[in-house]
């Protein structure tokens, strides 16, 4: 078999005998090679300044003031501008950012790592069920007093009880959220559980902790039902990763948009990011929202669907059609058209309304253009005045294909 | 509207507006009138000693000997046919039994109570996961041993948890389970995944229970996913009974079978049973069993098809697939035939790949007879030489139907 193993199959196998486990939650300037107490991580591939718009502009500035890296808002903006705070890509330090994808050195990060291949990645957590938070755009006092919490209260108590049963594997939690109506993106109800369940006897295991600390962890792992997102995106990242830069390989290794455009990264074509209008959008609003609010200021949570999950499990999460709309065989059918663009059938993930079969997985530049159909993706959607307004699905631009086709094209050929 | 409701309605109003909560967790002796020290309770209608073979003839054999009732074998046999060991049905005393469905009076039993109408109902613990367990006809060290512990370390920690919490409520876990891939019969996953949620923050409360003790409970309330049925089955129990004794209603209460064969209670024929053979079955087997081993030895689960769940909720669970056979299809097509027999479609249960259309609940005698459409139930499968070898969908048997039919026709119309 491995005679003929094409860079394709290398990455599907990547993709697909990846074993993320969550190791630790540290403060990003401890956990992530690259950090610094003055950079600021954010959404998509990395721009300058002045690229930043809207809500992924303000978060920025809120990630500065919420860093204490200066002390008023024109401050920061002059330290953004002159570059005194770095802007990096939360990808190029293999970290993953959810909407504006903010990132400051004191911010925790899940740590996970791949156990079979021994790469790393990051993500942040999820800051709760308000409306307005920084990665939704909005910096106020209870946004910081918020991101504090989590940071100083209930990170280092998740990190305690991670240590204490030695790492929680992630892979099992995933594939059995799978049967019970997650698809990891925009719906992660049982994973938490899952999480909690798994996270719990380390809980008891922590005799110092104040009981109603411990309490209110507890509250929070299940609020409402989104705390695993950032586990499922580190993992995918993680995953993702391990499939990237295999020479030859057509395989998309990430996507995500900041607030100019879409892009997706290709694991035959090293870390350039291929770039493309934004993704359009079919969306069910928020009482009281309008279409003409929609926003966009980031997101790289599209990392699940490059690893065969989200929008790529559709049919494994019915119940989304109350969250973001659509019909459970109109879902279906959008999910078994995605086979036709991928290189195989993922064994790990699976759907059980299809028989168990495995989701879509290795999205492949090359069929996605000869058959036209796009990668769809499960997402919240940012308003203009800051703060969630709704979730949807989104497809990603024809034309980052197109182009990431032609580089692939043009590229010496190795071996 | 209520000028018109007819005693079908008033019946279905009460299966879909009770709101069963969990109060405690108690000795039976205590817990539930009626019992007494030399009392077994087990699935089914009560019958003489001598009708009770195989399995269940076992297990009230194992009940007595586990109670200390009498010193072997021969003088267990000896008190119960003389009778100085009653045997009673459990729905006799409000409560519903798993297979053979032992009860003793030191038995744990959980306490559901009907927030709406006030009534009671009870269902002791699941023994765990090992195949040979009293429940399954099977009565020896290990399994005593187990009982005991359940009884004696478990109950107790549960108890005081949810005497810490003041009571859990069971619907809101019941309906958010059936979005999660659970029908609350022979899947059960969600749900007890969403007691342990509920419950951890009651254990955290009990400060003087040893950290290893809890860790046990933690361990086993999650241990196989199916720690919920019993909670299930005394909602159920707790629903259908707000259902029962209604003049004129045709709708059914219970279904439950012993070893002699299948049984249903109808909400306008008082608290007689109406018996029938045994139902028919569709199975699948573990591997290295075969369909003639497949044995009768009771069981009172059916309580759940009863409230429109299980079975009438098999369109919610396509995980199900794996354990008991049968096709995503399939499941949903036989679900879709059951809105043909009963009286109208569940506020509260919902299936999310129906468009989250309402359970069928409430079968109706009548519609059973006319449309010939049979009741359908997923339930665990027995093996002769004791324990489980497997599980499948039984349909009840149209006897109990057409029998009941004859029995409302001649009975004094009631005002």
């Amino acid at each position: 078999m491995s005679f003929n193993k094409t860079p394709n199959d290398l990455a599907f196998e990547r993709l697909t005998t990846a074993q993320p486990v969550l190791t630790g939650v540290r403060p990003a300037l401890e956990a992530i090679p690259g950090m610094t107490k003055e950079t600021l991580l954010t959404s998509g591939p990395t721009m300058d300044w002045e690229a930043y718009t809207g809500g992924q502009r303000e978060a920025l500035i809120g990630g500065a003031l919420y860093e204490g890296l200066a002390n008023d808002r024109e401050q920061a903006i002059e330290r953004l501008r002159t570059g005194t705070i770095r802007i990096r890509g939360c990808q190029e330090l293999s970290a993953v950012g959810s909407l504006a994808g903010i990132y400051t050195a004191s911010m925790a990060v899940f740590v996970v790592k791949n156990m079979t291949t021994g790469n790393i990645a990051y993500c942040n957590l999820y800051e709760g069920k308000a409306p307005q938070r920084l990665n939704y755009g909005v910096y106020n006092a209870e946004v910081h007093e918020r991101l504090a919490y989590i940071d100083q209260q209930i990170a280092p108590l998740i990190g305690q009880a991670v240590d204490a049963l030695g790492g929680i594997e992630l892979l099992p939690i995933m594939k059995r959220a799978l049967n019970m109506g997650d698809e990891l993106h925009s719906r992660n109800t049982a994973a938490s559980l899952l999480f909690s369940r798994a996270l719990f006897p380390g809980l008891l295991k922590l005799n110092d902790a104040p009981r109603d600390a411990l309490e209110a962890l507890v509250e929070i792992l299940a609020e409402d039902n989104y705390f695993f997102l950032r586990l499922s995106m580190a993992a995918a990242k993680c995953i993702a990763d391990a499939a990237h830069d295999i020479p030859g390989s057509s395989i998309v290794t990430a996507m995500c948009f900041n607030c100019q455009g879409f892009a997706i990264r290709v694991s035959g074509l090293a870390d350039e990011w291929i770039t493309g209008p934004h993704a359009a959008v079919e969306a069910k609003l928020f009482e009281g929202h309008s279409p003409s609010e929609i926003t966009w200021m980031g997101g790289e949570s599209p990392i699940t669907e490059t690893v065969g999950l989200g929008g790529f499990a559709q049919a494994a999460a019915f119940p989304l059609q109350d969250y973001q709309g659509g019909e459970p065989m109109e879902m279906v059918s959008r999910n078994l058209a995605l086979y036709d663009i991928v290189h195989g059938e993922n064994s790990v993930f699976r759907i059980p309304f299809l028989k168990f079969r495995g989701t879509p997985t290795g999205i492949d530049v090359h069929k996605v253009v000869e058959t036209g159909v796009l990668p769809q993706m499960d997402i919240g959607i940012a308003g203009s005045g800051g703060g969630q307004i709704g979730a949807g699905t989104v497809r990603a631009p024809m034309a980052c294909f197109t182009a990431a086709a032609k580089k692939l094209a043009t590229r010496p050929k190795e071996e």
